[in-house]
């Protein structure tokens, strides 16, 4: 089988969302370059801005930095009568396509960058002249090829004679794991039968193919901050309210929380810092940090227990303290009916030449708020690796994606919708 | 008595360097403003550059912030052959003044500032218009002061019969413990045989005298820098050195030091902070605290336990630490002589009401180190408090010096010197 | 089927057994006890005394303890002849029959009891006329029927036509996981080709067989001794070196070694103690604690982190420290080889009416020395449950054997034992 | 001058109280020794039982404790009807002397022994015959010896033209600072106007007087319970509620407590217990310990912070906590006044060869709350040592009286009880 959509034009389409990663709530201009290649395909709806978005969102960031961010998108070109839809920081998009009487698919990508300085030579992007324009930030998990996938898919089924509806979720904030919440609690989701998330890489070559990914870890990351009173160390230490003694109080237990026999969890205190100067008692301190768990029950056992020490911690050394979830994801376990389909159809896609059935994340994922609220209603998830040869590991400053693996996941993920509408009776 | 000097020439000048608040190590404007003023003068050495300075200096900015503050004093118009003596760092001066065959006394006075954002209303360099041209920069605990007195204690000197050596050091980097120690190990101080240090304010009015401070706390300032191995916390939380971890160990042990029975002690993790991101383990962390002592030995003990707790912190969750002493003073007590006299002098003084024989500062202060020097020599030593109505506390935004006491602390240091050699057989 | 020993004779002697519980390396009665039933028997060899233990012994009691434990077993009527060969505590016992070429089967007991006060109303034993007559010990674990199992197993092979080598190792010091080792390391084990352990209740009703229990954490014992200096607390605090300020380090440390990504582990500072007087600072102090690991490498990951732990919270402040291992025992699996022939053999089981394949245990067990002695051989092994309604929980004042499954386990075992040798070509 | 009373008498009844050390409240023999030899002089009042303790009693031992020493005193040979009086731990008495219309003058001396096993060979007591006979304690502080000089002195008084009154407490409990709060809260220091306190050793050779020790610290003596939830530390660690956690934690931030400006504290945790066994999540734990300051208010600043520790460590952990004060002591400093008079009066005793006026003990007592309560009054105190060679340190089980000091004591105090009666007008 040969693509409908030109590989020349996924790479461009890529490269262009790599020269301008963006932060969580601020995926201003990828949004907006998704919605104008939206409106030039034959896409029955494009939903942008607050509707692609349950009420609720964690962590948004502060007007100043969400200016910042939507001035450099404009500055970027994108185009102003969209942004102005995004304004606030309702970034993201869902494109629908109906064909008939087919069952409702979704397909799951997710857009948004990393805080990390690419890397600017024997590197790509660099060496090719798309290196990230947005100094600091960096595409260093893929999600501009995620993105890409999603538009790719889009073309492909245009071009077929799918059955159906297909919905691509364009999920802002994954990073964060902040996105997935809020766009799980959309209206747009609740039709949804089956759904397909996608991540390349994760360490499998170019080539090969995941049809199920699990062990996704449930995740909650917190933010505690303390306030206490500042004195002189030397003059009046006794008139301190020292957050620094309750920051460590708090690490110390944090860490110390007990294991729990139902399966593994975690715990960091991931960022912290506290206090003025040598000689003054610190009078603010933070701890940001995360918990786990195999389950989201025990993910949930964990961050009780992290609430109780921070609470506590914050009373041992009479300071007050806040606690903030800033986001937050479930578990979630590919269905073994979308895993067959998924692998049977990677079989047959070009440049395939090894198809897993399933393999561990051993991390967290937001995608797991849709597959769940898909699984909730009766309906069925999987998520997929698409593999691709990178340089450098996740998350670091040299990671890259092996263009020809564009190719294979627009036509795995096409596949799996066309084949998933074919067996539905 | 009448002061040979204006008022409003000793305003001028201390508006001046109000202006123009500059950290340790970075007063380059400051000391380039001295020397000019001296060398108006008939002062018979001007000494800046290296040769004020001892071998070691502890915690010297970097290159590039030294530069930054050098670039600054070069715009704001210090003469840039003076500056470029003290290039490197190398800041502060002495002035000498040798009139026959009398004692050799000194008078030390300080000249950094804090970094504090200055308040901008209801304030008196705000509404006068001298306000802090450093933004987050601040002379917060009057050394524009101090530095006032010491040249006009020169002018009065110099407008009298004083026979005997005067000596007066412009000492660079109080507020970081780090100017004193290399100051007092300069030739400079080797033939000083009474000391005069100074300071203004200290919650004392407008006209009130402290002949002698004492309770100065030795002091140590400590940076214990943690490195690790990063790892993904969700997914190989084993593979990591974990840095917080060791950091929040180290400073629940470090307040934990055993007191002692031989005095006041005191210990401050007062700045700390470490990690990257909440779902990374976190690679490197740093604490940067102090210990300090009733008596040098007591901060000794201190210090050594510190470095213990430091180094055992480092090995139990077997990452690296680097530790580094920022800055120390000892401590120091004012001798009974020299309070004596200034007491005498300060109850003919202008605009005293009120003289204190003695004090406690409950704080450090690196005046030590040449209040030490001399003692050691046989020299008599003492630290001398110049009241001023201030209306926020030392080291806050709001803090200011009413400028009738800089006519105070003129006549009371000249006078005192003029008393010394009067006195002396 | 109908067993050759009478269930009369199994009451009688379990009982007896229950009425002198005793600690690891003191199970002299039990043992005397035991040898002495053999001696009665057609059994080939008994082994008994130093030659059934390996070289090494650990957390052996003191000569005070082993004398006062040997007179009671004395004063308890156990032959002076037997008790002779176990002096210094070299308990446990190794019976041997011999019958023809074929395959040598072990089959492995505990012997030992618990530091518990037994029940003396409402429960079986006080009603019986059985309770523990060594106050404050008690059979809370069931090892008296499993001796019991031991011996009827033996009993009924011997009535049997079994070709081939079975073994009894009745092992000491199970509870402390102290005798598996030991046994493991005594020539008897190096022919055994096929291994069946057995444990009684488990939350199992009377009628239900586990064939194959899995789910064995490794697990290490340690004990950490710390010893500093004394010293007045009011009158010189910093003359002492504070165990207690170490060993809470210690504490606070050991619960957060990082969690493992190949899976479950455990820490616990079970027993814990300091001190001598609130006045006093504490020369002394004591962690007892364990590690555990889903396999032996995670054990010992979490061993060598509790040494560092251990070590460094003793430089911390500056107190020595003692360690060591009191007991260990690493994880196994039972093999799928035997739980077939387990399972098989259950189903013809009088009184059996529900057989599970395989089930988690959740705990350590020492058991896993000898069969992972007969697994790295080529060998094979099974740890088999034998249900029992029992009214207390494990280790609990209540717990009781429904005696109607001392036959349920002697054939289950004997049964196993007959069909291994029949299925061996 | 030389004594009314034998020096031979004086030997024979420490040695008697030193062969029957007994702990706080439980001071029945001791009590009922004084008692019986009171009665046998002209003495106006004698007072025991529950009328020499105000209502409140700290840290009374239990019944069957009370029990066990109440049936040895009676076996030692106290005299039944003295000992009914005493029952529930009201140990002490009160002798009053009545002559005439002079001030009214208190001896305080305390009785209680500690829990020391004495010497057996090279030790006075030992070769003399008149080592302690209920094992496990010693009179090591020199309490025996206290006694004497207050049965000594009331001799010496009888013997004399005094005129006042004269009251003799014989304080119970003074080790554990439980005895001196309810006797200060009696009606019978109500009228004193002059007391004196007086301890043996002190690290001052025999002959040697120290007219008014100061430096006394205040002292609270805490006990903290921790319960939780016992679990299967490797089956179910999460079903725990781990009390050595929440003690680690505690013990960690109670050493943490910030130090204070207005002078010395101490805090120590000097005896700590928990837990069961290695495998089980531990139930309970205590921490035992102690705080003190140079004042009582930095003494009450100190106990205020460890409660509030302990109580966070406990919600940190989720187990409750059961704190209560087992003893407590203020501060108090000796009046000028008196001690003039007792410099006076020493200089003309047999055998003292030294007089200091003042001496620090750096440690706590509870004598301060009998000194307060007159000098809360408007009347002075003084706490004076007396010197002795001692062999071994106070509180070590080679510590002895030299006996000599025994005559010293009783001239010393009995000269000062006479000396105010006559300088008062």
């Amino acid at each position: 089988m040969s693509l409908a959509v030109a590989h020349d034009d996924l790479v461009q389409f890529r490269r262009d969302l790599h020269r301008h990663p963006e932060p969580a709530w601020c995926e201003f201009y990828t949004t907006a370059r998704i919605v104008e290649e939206l409106e030039t395909r034959d896409v029955d709806e494009i939903h942008y801005g607050p509707d692609v978005l349950g009420a609720e969102r964690m962590n948004v960031p502060d007007d100043d930095e969400l200016a910042e961010w939507f001035d450099r998108a404009k500055a970027a070109g994108a185009r102003e009568d969209i942004l102005a839809e995004l304004e606030g920081g309702y970034t993201g998009a869902v494109a629908v396509i109906r064909r008939g009487d087919g069952p409702v698919v979704g397909l799951r990508v997710d857009i948004d960058a990393l805080p990390i300085e690419e890397a600017d030579a024997e590197h790509a992007p660099a060496d090719g002249g798309f290196r990230s324009e947005n100094e600091g930030w960096m595409h260093a998990c893929g999600h501009d090829a995620h993105a890409t996938f999603g538009l790719g898919a889009i073309d492909e089924v245009l071009a077929s004679d799918f059955e159906g509806t297909l919905k691509v979720f364009f999920q802002p904030g994954e990073e964060q794991i902040v996105g997935g919440k809020p766009m799980a609690e959309s209206e747009l989701i609740g039709d949804v039968e089956y759904l397909v998330a996608v991540h390349v890489g994760l360490d499998h070559p170019t080539g090969e193919v995941v049809a199920g990914v699990d062990g996704f870890l449930a995740v909650s990351h917190f933010l505690a901050e303390f306030s206490g009173v500042p004195s002189h160390a030397g003059g009046h230490p006794e008139q301190g309210k020292n957050t620094v003694q309750a920051m460590a109080a708090a690490v110390q237990n944090l860490y110390g929380i007990p294991r729990h026999a139902d399966g593994a969890t975690r715990v960091n205190a991931g960022l912290v810092g506290g206090g003025t100067a040598t000689n003054i008692i610190p009078e603010e301190s933070y701890v940001e940090g995360e918990v786990r768990g195999e389950t989201t029950d025990l993910m949930e056992y964990m961050d009780d227990k992290a609430e109780t020490v921070l609470r506590s911690a914050a009373e041992m050394h009479e300071v007050e303290v806040e606690t903030e979830r800033l986001g937050r994801a479930p578990s979630a376990t590919s269905d073994q009916e979308l895993v067959d389909v998924v692998a049977d159809v990677a079989g047959g896609v070009s440049g395939v030449d090894s198809v897993l059935e399933r393999d561990e994340l051993g991390g967290s994922e937001d995608a797991t708020f849709l597959m769940r609220a898909v699984q909730d209603d009766g309906g069925y998830a999987t998520y997929v690796g698409v593999g691709t040869d990178h340089p450098g590991g996740h998350h670091t400053s040299t990671f890259d994606v092996d263009e020809a693996s564009l190719d294979v996941g627009v036509e795995l993920l096409s596949g799996t919708v066309l084949e998933i509408a074919k067996r539905r009776p």
